[in-house]
């Protein structure tokens, strides 16, 4: 039946650039390939230097490509190559039982053709500007993110006059509780001892509300929070104990108390300032409809124009002062998908000219490859890995081998280099807490935590999460911080700590090495990965059921010395296979 | 048999920018979908604001798409909205005859999901800044390129000492024959006559060749061309003629003669402009291959280090100056694909803040999407335009069909608002004369131009195809120009004469409508296409056989007055089909 065998043409895709295409810091060229599922044997790289003849024969090389991955459609491919002379033409030699084809970027061919370059795809010139570089710390740090109001109340004297006794009550959209920067400042010890190494605070900025998204002042802290000096202070003790900090701005919309705004509300046309917004029309109304362009439709989010020269001007100065005067070490920029690639490019600029290794990281729910070609951000936030995570362990709504292929079409997504500082969550502000969505089951939330700080990418723990905080969607996981420790579970801090202190001692854990899933058809209900870097492995299990499970792993083990980083225990190995027990809804990290 | 019928999910491609989701100056966003050929029968836009909810239901409006072109394997859906609060998340509707499914940035599903908005394709917002934008009037200019050596000697005093008489034996890739910019101001009349609105002209800087490729000194225009006061007197001229100006810039590498590469020959690591090139170690030498980066392999064009500061500023400082003090319309860019994004998006920046509407062409020969999504070009020199017709009307080595499907696909790899201003070209100073490439067949070169002149882009005209010069590859595409008019091809000068006044008289001609190929199918020997604005339409035919054809147009004519403006006659219907003849190698240009 020959149409079996026959290759998919159609579904065989690369364009040079973006997630296909990608120069790394080490000056690789990373080239994937994406072809029907199971349709192609083998793969290969054709490929030379565009301008490297021997009389009318262009010279090709042959690199063999490695299968990195399959989702539900598709298999991918991978290969390294580095450009003796930094620039590439190739194309791909395709195999299957039957048949063998020549892709390149004006069709395919029986064989490489070799008198002409312009058949093939072109990665002209390594250029060095060109590389996405996010900052080296970014990759082996454990962020802890901090919701202000709700951390800790360290000075009760500048609480707002509304505030209630601290956890006296559930949080609400408008309730106050106190908590300020100097609540934070006696509680680095309790983080330090967590752990983590780096803080991203949710606005701490000028505000009405208690969560601080609607701004009033940029340029000032919100006095329910605390001075400039205290924030000043709390830096300096961060950077002394080796923790970043990073803000969070929300630069795509004011709130509806900004001076700015008020202005063009009370002034319409004769307002100097009625170019900052988008009106439609004057006078401004907020009912039935704003008509001013807002942040969904909330008339208290008006978007600011940051295309008008003056707006932008200030914001990017607003970019500029917090770096400057406090040495923040990242920012974090709310709704970041709404505004123009062209701010983020001047922001970009404007803020690393400050401060080179600053982190840049946009709230982007979706597809993000547009502000990840390094002239935007640095990493956005991964929601995509926090929705595989909740439906495998939270909802229990898909299996290990649809995680495999969801997880592995997201990292498919974007180039190596920016996955590794990939900002991965399993809650936040915005989305009820993991233990919630784990139906309350510790276990579960183990295997969450043992999962994400295992993984490729920079993970955040959202306070409170540590010792079993619960809540539902805003403002439900927005409560008070529990720090009476009879209150606490202890049991769930000390295993987060102890993943925390195993990722710091193991960079396999981190960021240092490539990661592969292994096929969820050695066993169904385990998840497992491993990370490797040529020398040495980790593997990592996860039981998804309740029960008991014998897992074999699918390695040759001969020679090898394997220890269990969990029970730091060495393995005796009888024979070449490895069987493990792994206790239901446990897990097991395995280094080789 | 099922599996004919189940659409064909790999082959299905959407992701949300570049040329398949763009906004267009007038605000509407363009979304295209690519789906295996003849796989798909109707594809629906499913769309809606993000925030528009109505309880838990996301309110989603339908939009039909239309089958845009088909390439050999793919065909391809568009679909134009104008989302009322400039944001939407997406997704499509597949149908054939078995089956109905809505495929969306998280998968398949039976049914548009409406309980959460982050299943779908985002288009966030639609920024102003981030719209392509090339400057108006070039989707309406015709060019003329000059190769300024050779186009027209005006003053002998200032030729090379080694000049040849003009036109006194074969160009070669080392001779002189005087040409000047003296030549090309007393041609002004003559290029008026032929209608063009543009001129490009090849480099005019100091340098060492005939071609000037190899700069010397960015600053100053080549002696043998003149002084800066005729060049300013030329512009003078262009401008109040109503033709614009482009230059040629090699920023990639500069001429070995360039004095700061020379210094760094001479001095080496002493040399202050060591960091000027990419010198891989001191002292340099040329043999057997350069140590130092140049363009290709040859040690004459070291490669300009354009991350350095102190380069970027110097040569973004000859972008400004020449538009300045000049007041050039255009940037041609050489080898514009090996220099770093990060420059081009300075250069943009630079040159557009003293001229908007100045015109950036970058030389790129391969996919060119990464240099086109408005932030660096606003057009690349269309050589897979060029391929198809020669390969068609020239070397005769592809079929109408494949044409078509060749041009649907190099129109599909781009947004439309990029296809208008795309330098359209048939020849240059890098490729054949067109009329060598024809075989000398002047029947099949006024094919091409009536092609060229027809089309969607901006084209442009290489100096003397117009009246029948000759050569093969460079060298011998470089002849001088010959002014005789008894040895000029007078009757093809007057056809591209007659064939620029249709196209300046019918905006349909040139960019005003949206394009599609009429299917091969309706006649194999017939390329057809036709514009339309909505109102009127354009339908062009090229008969590709030497013999007669009849060609019955494949619309319904009824109460319709058909015009052949090639003719200028009135067609007279006598009923609702129209079958015209072509004779061989001919071709109708017909309005209706």
């Amino acid at each position: 039946m020959k149409w079996v065998t026959i290759l998919f043409k159609e579904a065989i895709y690369h364009r040079p650039k973006d997630n296909y295409a990608y120069v790394c810091t080490n000056g690789e060229l990373h080239i994937r390939l994406r072809t029907k599922k199971d349709d192609v044997k083998e793969v290969s790289l054709v490929h030379g230097d565009p301008y490297d003849w021997n009389g009318k024969q262009w010279q090709i090389k042959t690199t063999i490509m490695k299968k990195s991955g399959s989702d539900q459609l598709f298999d991918y491919w991978f290969a390294s190559v580095t450009p003796p002379f930094k620039r590439l033409r190739y194309g791909f030699i395709l195999k299957n039982d039957r048949e063998s084809t020549c892709y390149t970027e004006k069709g395919y061919y029986p064989e490489p053709p070799v008198d002409d370059t312009a058949y093939y795809f072109c990665f002209p010139f390594l250029n060095n500007a060109d590389i996405f570089r996010a900052p080296d710390w970014v990759k082996d740090t454990v962020w802890y993110q901090i919701f202000p109001e709700r951390f800790a109340n360290g000075n009760k004297n500048i609480n707002p006059e509304e505030a209630l006794p601290w956890g006296s009550t559930a949080p609400s959209p408008t309730n106050f509780f106190g908590g300020d920067i100097e609540g934070v400042m006696k509680r680095i010890p309790y983080l330090e001892d967590l752990g983590i190494s780096g803080i991203y605070f949710t606005p701490i900025f000028k505000a009405y509300s208690n969560h601080k998204y609607d701004t009033i002042d940029y340029l000032e802290i919100d006095p329910q929070f605390g001075t400039k000096e205290t924030f000043k202070e709390l830096i300096d003790v961060c950077h002394k104990n080796g923790i970043k900090v990073m803000l969070d701005a929300v630069f795509n919309h004011s709130g509806f108390y900004f001076p700015q705004f008020q202005d063009v509300l009370m002034n319409g046309e004769h307002s100097r300032f009625k170019n900052w917004f988008h009106v439609h029309e004057f006078p401004l109304v907020t009912e039935p409809k704003p008509n001013y362009d807002t942040f969904a439709f909330t008339p208290f989010m008006p978007k600011l124009n940051t295309e008008n020269p003056e707006v932008k001007e200030y914001l990017l100065e607003v970019g500029r002062y917090w770096v400057r005067e406090f040495n923040i070490d990242g920012w974090r920029l709310d709704v970041a998908n709404e505004v123009d690639h062209a701010f983020w490019r001047e922001f970009r600029r404007e803020v690393k000219a400050i401060k080179s290794d600053l982190y840049i990281l946009g709230e982007i729910w979706h597809d993000s490859m547009p502000w990840l070609r390094g002239d935007q951000f640095d990493a956005v936030m991964n929601y995509p890995f926090t929705t595989n995570i909740l439906n495998l362990f939270g909802r229990q709504t898909i299996t290990s081998k649809e995680f495999v292929e969801n997880m592995t079409n997201v990292i498919h997504m974007y180039p190596a280099n920016v996955n590794e500082v990939s900002f991965n969550l399993v809650g936040s502000h915005d989305t009820p807490r993991i233990l919630t969505e784990c139906g309350n089951d510790i276990d579960r939330v183990k295997q969450v935590f043992a999962l994400l700080l295992s993984f490729i990418g920079t993970p955040c723990i959202y306070y409170g999460d540590e010792i079993g905080l619960t809540g539902a969607q805003d403002p439900g996981c927005r409560k008070c911080m529990e720090w009476d420790e009879n209150k606490q579970n202890r049991d769930l801090f000390e295993h987060i700590q102890k993943l925390i202190r195993l990722r710091r001692e193991n960079p396999l854990l981190s960021n240092e090495g490539k990661i592969s899933f292994i096929s969820p058809e050695y066993h169904e209900k385990c998840l497992a990965f491993v990370k490797s870097n040529g020398k040495s492995s980790i593997i990592v299990v996860l039981n998804t059921c309740s029960e008991k499970v014998e897992y074999t792993i699918p390695f040759d083990f001969k020679g090898k010395t394997v220890k269990s980083l969990w029970n730091d225990e060495e393995i005796s190995l009888t024979d070449e296979d490895l069987t493990i027990q792994i206790q239901g809804n446990g897990f097991a990290i395995l280094k080789f």
